[in-house]
This record gives structure tokens, C-alpha cells and sequence, in this order.
């Protein structure tokens, strides 16, 4: 590497400095890359601008999913497989992808790399690095291969085996990436009450959500007792997430005319209900039209899209486990117990700092998006607000207010967008670099309540 | 005291629970006092049913000057002299006042009620207390006297001598208070650009939500060196904030025909913009419609509202200082020190612990009751928003959605008003009776990006 050979102490500060701004930079050249080739005539039919062209590409890369075109019509199949690719870039992450085709090609992979694939796995340690890769990508590609075709199934019988087949592969891609990009201008409200589009597209989304580091630990031990304290986090607070959206999805819905109250089953409701909880961490998919939501509704799903799903994952948001140090910090505080303990393991300061830096960045983050767009947009707060939570959660779910957007906001979302993917991933970094305090401060005290 | 002679363990523990449930129970049993000193028809000429009392009451106890009926009207000089009451014991602090009382008529001060104490003024030392509580008396009444005595120039000559004397009175302690109660529907919209107004009345205000605790720091000290690391956060921080929303404000409503834009000079908008930009915390006063704001306007007001004032002073809110604890916190973060240090002192896991819970449950408060009201409550989400960060920053300004609240909405207001005086000063006992952990767990470690 470049920086060998340069005395320690600089190197050990392009080492500390470098990781998180190359990454961004990378995500940054796919993105512009991804616009250009979605500028060209080959990709689309005429109606796609250079701002929509560079916004459906950070929306892909980002993994988020909102659209200023329709993805169905507008861009031609060589621009919707160009979609697909910046998706699962996007989704799996550009710097495993680079390592690991370097690494099969046997190309040996320098510690420069090797810190950037930390980085973008949210990983501390090196060691196992590649093993890891090759795991995930195993099993990335064998659930959207398996996903595919359990959804050519539906799609076929509809579309025929050429759009059917394509149809059913790019939904299992944009579903495992938590893309919820969709070649249907109506998402997937078509397949509302399908039995398998219920379960194989969630299913998807929510594998790839959980994030690689629990899917190698599910993988690799197979036992509750023999995975870390991050994977026992993560799977039940994705369960009691659920279990706490799902019936309230449905009880406040239930009766809306322009959603649930459209079907007359029960079941159908429920099923409706199953997506609807499900979808905002972080898949952005939806089977009723979002933007007729009640307003409690809208709140709940703002609440899940800025929770978002499981670090190191294709998900946007604060992550699932943030939320949970969250909560299980304030618990402990009212316990009184001046330790944070979970599952019989102990979080240190560096955890509740990195938690409460995280947060504040993520809501300073929503809250200036939000006051920026609506000095100069005028539609309905709500709207809007739910829009930048979207964007932030990389979730993709829209009432509307996105399309309608002049420049000024388009281009505050794609930011919001860009910086709910690539902004944790970079934090991360953080903490694994904290370096230990050089001047001892006196203990000072300050009235809080 | 009862519990004293009881053995030593459950005294701990009757101690360690009592002083906030005991502080809770006092305001509940003010406000319900209050209540029905307000529904008698000595107080009022009809208009003001029970709930309409109580919510008044509440609103004054937590001194929050959100309303429901008009206090100049529907009250008699009766009903708005137990306001004013009502008013000056929550805002001075109920048990401050008892044991005031108590000590000054010559009764021995207890050890219950000097714990109780300890709490209202989230003091964590017993030492001083007395002394504090003797210079705050002075202070406060001082700066209301002399409040009223030059309002009463103003209200005067406008209002005759027995009405201008007493509004005089009134916005003078409503206003150090941080009360925002007018006996005026419009507020103080008629003195908008009254030089004197724009004087004193924020100068009451901001006095009174800085804290007993800087106000005695600044009385006995005197010097920037001497005072304590608080008073300095909380002034600086005040003034960043001042400095911060007074240009943003004029900026965003200069050219607003329904506030700014209707004063044709300058100078006027600049006072105006003065005023608007400090009465979110959390005096509650307005000079101009603050429900034709525009949008942007709206959420950097309640952006203020939900920061508050001061810790141990008539305020609401997370506190400025908890807010600044989130600011320096997350750039020590990112400066990779392990320690939050400012002025020159260090603040401890404990403190950053505190911060933590105290903004999570916050945010709970105001996520939970703005779900519960807008599943029955129909009118904009902005308006909704902005009507229960006022509440939980007990600061009164209005968009207009409370009078059109329904039972269920009035009666989630009154709690959250509650709860955003009470709350946070039962909060800060947690602190003060940290124990120390019995258990030690093994370090776990969580990914969190
Ligand atoms: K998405
Ligand atoms: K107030």
C-alpha cells in the first residue's frame, strides 16, 4: 500500500482517517457511475432526467427504493438490470463484493482492503474476514436464487416466462437487498393477498435484514446458547418489533376504507397487516397504497423506518440493536443498576457513547432534512416528514410528497439517503479506533432533570 | 417522621421511593384543588365546565398557559387571582414553597420534607438548602415586583388604573413563572413592538428559566471563574441558542403577510423576531399568530420546546442543559475521547447515563401521547405536533388544535403537561441514589452502526 514506509505515527492516522472516507467515496463513484449509465439512451425511453437518472441511482445503491420514475416503464431492461446490480452492490456491500471477486480471482487482498471490509461489515476484528464474505455470499445468492423461483411461480401464471421469470428474479434480488424496488408502478398491491408473495418476499427482506454477522452465527452454530449477544438482540427484538406492529397495523387499519377496509376477509386483513408491519425495517415494498394510512399509522411506520432493521445488514435506520441499548439503557437506569447487562453480558461506556453519538447524528440528520425541504415546500408536514424517515431508514416507502419535490428537496433526499446508508457504516469505525483520554479532567457536575 | 424506628433496609428503601411519588402526589393534589376552586361559581361566569377547570388548573400548576377557555372573560378576578396562586406554586416549586413557609412561621424543617426538597430543586447535597431557598424567595419576588411595577406603564395608560395594575401583576408573574398565562385572548400580540414589553417580559422570563441554581450562582459569586461548571453550560448554551433562533426566525417569517410581513419597518420584525425566538423556552407568550407560521418556523420552535430552559427552574423540556450533555457528548464521541469533558471538568458514565434515560423516556412521552391523540383527533398532523411538544415543554404556545381536542385529547394534554413538569424532577432522583451493581456480568459487545 501507498502509505507503507511512511513513519508510524502518520500512518497510524491515514489508517485511522482513511477507511471510513474511502468507503463513502466508493459508494459515491457507484452512485455517479449508476446515474451516468441510467442517463444513456440504452436504459430508458426518454422520460428519465439527469437528476432522476442520479436519483434512481442513489436510491438503488442506497438500497432505499424511492422513485421519481416509474422503475416498470421508464427505463428499458438493460436500465432495470442495471438497477439490479447497483442493488445488490448496494446491498451486500460494494467492499465485500470488490474483495471477494479479488479474492476468487486470487488476487491477494492487502490490509488496506482488508480495513475497508471491516469497516463496511461493521467488524472489529480481521481475522475470519474472508471466511465470513464467502458465507454471506452463499447465502445471499441461495436465497434470491430460491426466492426467484418460488416467486416465478405467481409471476409466471401473469406475465408469461419472459417477464414473468425476469419479474421474479428482480423482486428476490430488491427484496433479500431490502431494495423495494418494484418493475409495478402500484408496487405490490396486485399480489396483496397471495399466499406466497406473503411469505417468500418477507421472508427475503427479512433474512437480509437481520444482517450477516447473525446469519453467519445461525449458519456456523445453529444452537440459542452458542450465538453472540448481538444475534440474541437482534432476534428477539426483530420478533417483539413484529409482535407489537402486526396487531397494531391491524387495529388501527381495520376499518379504513382506502386499505384494510377494502378487503372483506378477515384473513386478508391479517395477511395485509403481516406485510404492512414488516415492510417499514427496511424493505420499502407495500400491498396498500401508504399514503391513505391513518395518521396514527403513518406514526407507528415513521417510529419502524427510523428503527430499522440489523447492523451489518442491508438495512438503513438506527439499527435494531441501537434501539435496544436504547431502551435497555433507560431500563437499567431506573433499576438503578450502574451497568448495562443483557443475556448475562455487560455493554461498556464506548457502547452507551456510541449509542447516544449515533442518535443524536441520526435525529440532527432527519431533523435539519425536514426543516430544509419545507422552507421551500409546501405540501402536507406529515408527508414530508415521513418522507425524510424513508429516506433515512433507506425504507423507500412514499405518501406521495417524493415525487413532488423541486430540486432543492430531491436533492436533500438523495443526501438523506446517502448518508442513512453509508453514515453508521462509517461510525462504526469509531468505536473500534477510540483512542484513551490523554488529559484527566476533574469530575464536574451538571443538573439534567 | 412515620417511618423513622422502622428497621434500616426498608427505611432505605421507603427513603429511596418516597420524595418523588410524595413531590407527584403534592402537584396532583394542587392541580385537583385548583380544579375545583376553578369549577366554583366564584372563579368564573359559566362558561368553564369541569374538565375545561381542570385542564386550566393543570396547565397552571405545570405552568404550561395552554387553554381551553378564555382566561380574561370566562374567569372572574377571583378565578384568575387562584390562577395566578396556582401559577407561583408550580413555578416556584410547591415544596420549595411549604417549606419556606414552614421554616419562616418558625416550624423545624424535617427530614422528609428537606429530601423533598432536595428533589424539587434536584439538589443532591442537603447543605445550603435553606439558604437557597431564602435567596430564590428574594429573587423571585423581587423580579416580579419590579416586573409589574414597569409593565404597569404600559398597561395603565391603556387599561385604567385597576385593570392595568392588575394585568400588570399578572403577566409579571405569569411571565417569571414562565406561566405564558395572558388575560388577553391574543396574548401579547397588541404590545407586539412595546419597546418596554420586549424588555421586560423576556427579561422575566429568561431570568426565571435559567434555574435557582445559576440565579444563586450569579447572586453570591458574581465572577464567570467562581460559578459552578452548570451555571456555565447553562448560560452559554442560552445565549447559542438565542443567537441561533433570533436571525433564523426573521429569515424564515420576513416576508410572511400573516406575521412578519404585516409590520412594514425593520425594526419592528426584528423585535418581533426577538420575542418569538425566546418564548419557546418555554415562556409561552406569542406577539404574533403562531399558528400562521410556516412550516420550517414551526419545527425550529418546537425543536426549543422540546430543549426547554434550565434544570431547577420554572422550565420544561429535556433541559438545556441535558441537551448541551447530547451535543458535547456525541463530538467528544467523534474526537475519540473517552471522556465528555467541557470548562475544563469531566462528566462521568453516570451523567451520560442520565442523559440517555432522560431523553428516551422524553421522546416516548411525546411519541406515545401524539399516536394515542391522533387516532381519534382528525386535524393536521403539524398542528397535533406542535400542540404536544408545547405541552411537554410546558410552554403554551398554540397552533390552534387545543380547544378542537376531544375528551380523550384534552385529558393526554393535561398528562403530558404533567409529566413534562413533574417528570424530569422525579428523574433527577434517580441519580442522586445510584447504587452501585451487585452482580458483574462478563463485557459484551454489540454492533451498533
Ligand atoms: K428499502
Ligand atoms: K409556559
Amino acid at each position: 500500500m501507498a502509505f507503507i514506509g511512511i513513519r508510524a505515527g502518520l500512518r497510524r492516522r491515514v489508517l485511522k482517517l482513511s477507511p471510513p472516507a474511502l468507503l463513502a467515496s466508493f459508494y459515491l463513484v457507484v452512485v455517479l457511475t449508476g446515474g451516468v449509465l441510467l442517463m444513456t439512451p440504452w436504459a430508458q425511453t426518454g422520460a428519465v432526467g439527469p437528476l432522476d437518472a442520479l436519483f434512481t441511482s442513489t436510491s438503488a445503491v442506497t438500497v432505499t427504493g424511492l422513485t421519481v420514475v416509474d422503475t416498470g416503464t421508464d427505463f428499458t431492461l438493460f436500465g432495470q438490470a442495471v438497477l439490479l446490480v447497483l442493488m445488490q452492490l448496494g446491498g451486500l456491500g460494494l467492499v465485500t463484493f470488490a474483495v471477494f471477486v479479488l479474492a476468487s480471482l486470487g488476487v491477494p487482498v492487502g490490509l488496506g482492503q482488508r480495513l475497508m471490509l471491516r469497516e463496511d461489515l461493521n467488524q472489529s476484528s480481521i481475522g475470519d474476514l474472508l471466511q465470513l464474505v464467502k458465507t454471506l455470499f452463499s447465502v445471499a445468492l441461495g436465497c434470491e436464487l430460491a426466492g426467484a423461483v418460488l416467486l416465478a411461480f405467481v409471476f409466471v401464471p401473469d406475465h408469461g416466462w419472459a417477464e414473468g421469470l425476469w419479474a421474479a428474479l428482480f423482486h428476490a434480488v430488491s427484496a433479500f437487498n431490502n431494495a423495494g424496488f418494484s418493475l409495478w408502478p402500484t408496487s405490490l398491491m396486485t399480489y396483496a393477498v397471495s399466499p406466497i408473495v406473503n411469505l417468500v418476499v418477507p421472508l427475503l427482506f427479512i433474512t437480509g435484514g437481520l444482517g450477516f454477522v447473525v446469519l453467519n452465527d445461525l449458519y456456523t452454530k445453529r444452537r440459542w446458547r452458542a450465538i453472540t449477544l448481538h444475534s440474541k438482540i437482534m432476534l428477539t427484538f426483530t420478533l417483539a418489533l413484529i409482535l407489537w406492529s402486526w396487531p397494531t397495523f391491524a387495529v388501527l387499519e381495520w376499518t379504513n376504507p382506502q386499505t384494510l377496509g377494502a378487503y372483506p376477509n378477515w384473513w386478508e386483513r391479517v395477511t395485509i397487516s403481516w406485510f404492512q408491519a414488516v415492510t417499514p425495517r427496511t424493505a420499502g415494498f407495500n400491498t396498500i397504497v401508504t399514503g391513505e394510512m391513518e395518521d396514527a399509522t403513518a406514526l407507528m411506520t415513521m417510529t419502524l423506518m427510523l428503527i430499522g432493521a440489523g447492523s451489518t445488514s442491508t438495512a438503513g435506520g438506527i439499527k435494531v440493536t441501537t434501539f435496544a441499548v436504547l431502551l435497555l439503557g433507560t431500563i437499567a437506569f431506573f433499576r438503578r443498576s450502574s451497568e448495562l447487562h443483557l443475556f448475562g453480558r455487560s455493554l461498556g461506556v464506548d457502547e452507551v457513547m456510541k449509542v447516544l453519538a449515533l442518535t443524536v447524528v441520526s435525529m440532527l440528520i432527519v431533523l435539519v432534512a425536514i426543516f430544509v425541504v419545507s422552507t421551500t415546500h409546501d405540501g402536507p408536514f406529515l408527508r414530508l416528514v415521513f418522507e425524510i424517515c424513508s429516506a433515512f431508514g433507506t425504507v423507500g416507502l412514499t405518501m406521495g410528497a417524493t415525487p413532488e419535490l423541486d430540486t432543492l428537496g430531491r436533492c436533500v433526499v438523495m443526501a438523506v439517503m446517502f448518508l442513512g446508508r453509508v453514515g453508521p457504516l462509517t461510525l462504526g469505525f469509531f468505536l473500534a479506533t477510540h483512542a484513551a483520554a490523554r488529559v484527566r479532567y476533574p469530575p464536574g457536575r451538571v443538573f439534567l432533570g
